[in-house]
């Protein structure tokens, strides 16, 4: 193991629990956050002890996208580190602001983790959240090759499953399978604004399903979409101009073009790894929302 | 009990499972189906035996929406049951084809278990589907008291909680909670034709979510919604408009109001009954879909 001692920077969700899958692992690890009760929350639920400016083998950035570039060119002008990881969601800008600022690219291998929960803080956070899901690494021409094996040490670690991918790819890749679905659930969520409880007393699990992720942190979502605009509006674009193209054929009473919407979901829905058509395991059998 | 034999006629998924809980509950009950391979396979599964013109107490019509006129007016004739419900996704235009046809509105009971699966056909069917879930009821003016009695007995048998409600009122009800977000998450589907493998290897659990009742079969889904077309078409014309403004807004970099359709979404989601803003109990704790 290469990884004897980390430093998790910014004790959120997804950095508290980076640090608790590393304790697990038997990994000292620092914790730093400038909201101090949420750095000494983590530190009472095990995640590791109080960053002291001690040197590590590798530090993980958990703060949101836009204050990535800054926190890695405070953690090397200390040399904090030998080698740099973020988590955030989009890769594109920070990156961009790494280079601005200066930063030493070769020891920065940009990450994403794609995993989380509605909740967020410290107290959410579990060792467990990233075992099985895929965590996304977006290297470049500069970074260096022991870094790049570092940072999959940590992804292993964590249990995860490392996808190298280009950062523009990657927030294309996740406009398309994580941003816009987003908004795409909070407008459906928001659609039930119009319905009086009777209508919501019909509910099913098919609702609950698509809306779940709706109930995430809309400051938390803003920043993710903020830095991931143009991408996630031309998932939206094509998204709505097909319903509201469903909406005209149905009021038109021309069911061939809907069904043409319902069979290319199939389709689609048929391409998202590891579906097989039916209920996941342990999850609840009753699944459609209307029959 | 005064159900002690039942009919059920359409051995599809709701069919049998009607008629798997109905078995085991000591009724005796009675199977048809115009797929007489159906019927034979919900034999086998223990759902019952094969009619043979028996007098039954109720009979549960469970076939497609625009049939069911038909078969209520053809059961009517032979004085199968004294009491009759259905089970189909939408109601207004069931009970128009019952008055146009001439039925004995006194012993129909027109009603919808929300509950289903992506998957179809009796071998899909459990006793259980229907358990802790609505199952809306719409008597009208003519409907007798105690064959409305002996539909929430049908109900309470299936585990399921009766919820009264006008035909109308039930159709736009559904348009908003179940048909509309069905076409939304075959829309979310069908853009992931545009991803690439890598794309698609980034998927989470809340892609999965949303999309997963995309799987259902698009000809049941087009029969649904060819019942309910311009309730479900004003649904989705303002989910449209505000994916439309939430992609124009990310363009010009106004993140104030997608930010305002995050939170309303978070409103709405929080309107569902039985929310209470983290998973579910036994399901996966890696929610959200990006970070």
């Amino acid at each position: 193991m290469t990884i004897e001692k980390a430093l998790v920077v910014g004790t959120g969700l997804i950095g508290t629990s980076v640090a608790l899958a590393l304790r697990e692992k038997g990994v000292a690890v620092f914790l730093s956050d400038v909201d101090t009760e949420a750095a000494r929350l983590a530190q009472v639920l095990g995640a590791g002890r109080e960053w002291a400016g001690e040197g590590v083998d590798l530090a993980v950035i958990a703060v949101p996208p836009h204050l990535v570039g800054d926190r890695l060119a405070d953690l090397q002008k200390q040399g904090a580190a030998r080698v740099y990881t973020d988590v955030a969601s989009v890769k594109a800008d920070p990156i961009a602001d790494a280079e601005r600022l200066g930063c030493d690219l070769a020891s920065y291998v940009p990450g994403h983790p794609l995993a989380g929960r509605e909740r967020s803080g410290p107290a959410a956070a579990r060792a467990e959240l990233f075992s099985g899901r895929p965590w996304a690494l977006c290297p470049g021409p500069e970074t260096d090759a022991e870094a790049l094996r570092r940072v999959r040490e940590l992804v292993s670690l964590c249990g995860a499953t490392a996808v190298v991918v280009g950062a523009g790819e990657h927030d294309s890749a996740v406009a398309l399978v994580s941003h816009a679905p987003h908004v795409v659930a909070s407008a459906v969520a928001a659609s039930l604004a119009s319905g009086d409880d009777v209508a919501l007393g019909l509910a099913g699990q098919g609702l609950r399903d698509v809306t779940r992720i709706a109930a995430g942190d809309p400051l938390l979502w803003r920043r993710i979409l903020s830095g991931n605009t143009r991408p996630v509006a031309g998932v939206l674009e094509r998204i709505a101009a097909d319903l509201a193209a469903a909406a005209s054929a149905l009021r038109s009473g021309d069911l061939d073009e809907v069904t043409d919407l319902l069979r290319r979901g199939v389709d689609g829905h048929g391409r998202i790894p590891g579906q097989r058509g039916g209920s996941l395991p342990g999850r609840n059998p009753a699944g459609s929302p209307g029959r």
